[in-house]
């Protein structure tokens, strides 16, 4: 049995699809997930729309009305049968983050018992065998196992093993 | 540099003390922390209050109005100036304390970067080379140097070092 960590914002919840969809209604410009390769919104949009974009995770329910990864709920449920998973997300940044995030677990991933949630800032608190991440900040500082899970921003990382859509997962537990 | 782990509740923050105060208005009648020795309120109220007692973390508000324990903040503004202090909080239990605590962190120990504020279930999850804690679940797990805080329910310890009050801590570190 290992200690699973798993990240939630584009993991389990889909937060860059959050982005497009707020930024098209707000200049009505759909940018697409393949336009992001490598790289995140805010550093692809007219300078003058940045900050805006930038302000998007502050707002009361970003992080509550967030689309489930495909598959992670079917995935994540099978993997906590066999193993220890911890949520493990970084909550302290927006401070209506924590109570959305709150709420969106217990509305889509409420098998995972509270004494498995953690929110933090920097995950280097945070201790288990492996650690399934989108960000090279938070893999490359664990201690143990490191998997990325693909997301745009993450597409030219090739210093981890890589998870590419929950499904995979079956390769690797 | 440590990195020093510090739990909220009879800690950094009087739980004990709004128990105590919301008995009295609902029931009439003050205990005493003296009173509490080795215990909580819930066990020695009569068993006809004891669910009502139980209930008061539920409410929303109960953990932003905590005071502060006495020391406590000029003492960890210290200790954080010389080592790496994260506050290391069990707040998934009750709903309202994500905000509440968040709120209350704001306030009183801005100093502590969001970075480095973790709320949390089970704190076996927590990796740091010092845990202050007021609990036997939570410092008997710990990997590094456990640390009890001196609360009434805790006096009976005899297994940990102790940190009876704030200005102890200079013995310490």
């Amino acid at each position: 049995m290992l200690r699973i960590l798993i990240d939630m914002d584009d993991v389990m919840a889909d937060a860059t699809k959050q982005f497009l969809d707020l930024y098209e209604r707000d200049f009505g410009i759909r940018y697409t997930k393949e336009q992001l390769h490598g790289t995140k919104l805010s550093a692809i949009v007219p300078p003058e729309h940045k900050q805006k974009v930038l302000m998007y995770p502050h707002r009361k329910g970003f992080f509550k009305d967030l689309p489930v990864i495909e598959n992670s709920k079917e995935v994540i449920e099978e993997l906590n049968k066999r193993h220890e998973v911890f949520i493990v997300s970084a909550a302290m940044e927006f401070k209506h983050s924590l109570y959305d995030k709150f709420e969106w677990l217990a509305e889509h991933f409420s098998f995972i018992p509270w004494k498995r949630r953690v929110f933090c800032g920097d995950k280097t608190i945070a201790k288990g065998d492996v650690l399934i991440d989108d960000h090279d900040f938070n893999l490359s500082l664990f201690a143990g196992r490191a998997i990325v899970f693909t997301a745009p921003h993450n597409v030219h990382y090739t210093e981890y093993e890589r998870l590419d859509g929950w499904l995979d997962a079956h390769h690797f537990f």
